[in-house]
């Protein structure tokens, strides 16, 4: 069994520590948060922490807390033997580098507080300071998911800036439109099965070929009475995404 | 019985055929197209139209084809007792004007050849020239769909610019972002788990409660890293909608 140690409090934390309990292979000893009060997800009382210098000796140490407050908390923490990772998707492997052995743990996911995940569907991506270390991160990491990557930190920069995009953004375009249908008394209920149905369709196609619309059409006569109907960002969002889909599947405007 | 008559060949004919057919109160008697060819889908020979004057009298008779296109079938269409009705999401009704009973029959939902849909699923948006026409629909709508909604012109152009916000601008993000990953040599595969967790997500969350992001905490570190790595499109397109979630979410840039 692998002693790991889980650093914060927040959702990644949480939902680590989860998936971890229930892994053979791991064990969990002790969840740290400077903020006691935090850890009431944690249920063994002995092994909450919120002193850095109470920790023990582990194979494993995940820092999952805000990107912001990484750097300062590896400053404060005593050199260990053990692994010492990270779990952000925008923060450099090397601001662990005055651990021997350290590297990123990055499950590229979005976690909500009461909101139950898979993690076995979820992608973790791994980058380390050795190849023992990768070696050493692989295991943990398939203890827990069937989706393990190497993943260097370029790539993890380009991973975690495509999340912003499929995640957030789509999530914003969600939002604009829940609101446009709100204020003509249209429920956002009628939207939803098409929402469902645009993420069905790339089970079987890739989304360049899932692409419709009076843009992909180059329908102008649709694209003119769209804009009329939009002011504001709206508008503004409207036109640099028509223009985007033309550009990109080569049409002109 | 219902006798219906559906005009067109391409994807909304293809789907609404389909479950025509398979609803015990309705009763698909032709379906026209001008090019014979395309009709491959309907299984009765005798079942198919290419001339206008072979049309029988239905009860109702569907318009599926290009939203350009139908004005000018229904010029040529002479007048029917029945009820004419179009699918397009941004015409208005009055284009069918000329029939004594006329309608508007709009699936709010994107339609792929070699996709299945449970069309019980889908909304049915309905408009109608009397009230009697419009429970006629009803009956029509909920032989095939549980999600009947009468939906006046102007919530009509709502719903269809929604949609596209929904639809083509989210898969387009999906498509930037398989693009950006491709260069950095890593599979589309990996964003899946994230792309589908958005969607889940909406089903217990309203998506304003969902927006999660660099851009909804004022994370200028993260912002300003995610706009170094971009350029052209995508950078217009993360200003903007980097600038929309802030505005929409009350935080100031």
């Amino acid at each position: 069994m692998k002693k790991v140690v889980i650093i914060g409090a927040g959702n990644v934390a949480t939902h680590l520590y989860q998936s971890f309990k229930k892994a053979k292979q791991l064990d969990v000893i002790q969840v740290f948060n400077r903020n006691f009060e935090k850890l009431h997800f944690v249920k063994d009382e002995e092994q909450k922490v919120s002193v850095l210098e109470d920790l023990k000796e582990a194979d494993l140490y995940i820092i999952a807390i805000n990107d912001e407050a990484i750097e300062e908390l590896a400053e404060k923490l005593y050199p260990k033997k053990g692994m010492i990772v990270h779990t952000s998707g925008s923060q450099a492997m090397q601001i662990l580098s005055k651990f021997e052995n350290h590297g990123v743990f990055y499950p590229l996911q979005t976690f909500s507080k009461n909101k139950q995940v898979d993690f076995s569907e979820i992608p973790v991506c791994l980058e380390a300071n050795s190849e023992e270390n990768l070696e050493f991160l692989k295991v943990i990491a398939s203890a827990v998911s069937n989706r393990v990557f190497k993943v260097d930190s370029e790539q993890r920069k380009a991973l975690h800036v495509s999340a912003v995009f499929v995640n957030n953004f789509s999530n914003h375009l969600f939002t604009l439109a829940a609101d446009f249908c709100k204020k003509e008394d249209l429920p956002f209920d009628i939207l939803r099965p098409l929402i469902k149905e645009t993420v069905v369709k790339l089970e079987s196609l890739d989304p360049y070929a899932a692409q419709t619309g009076p843009a992909l059409r180059n329908d102008q006569k649709t694209i003119s009475a769209h804009l009329e109907m939009l002011d504001g960002d709206r508008k503004k969002i409207y036109t640099i995404l028509t223009e985007s889909i033309q550009k990109f599947h080569g049409k002109k405007l």
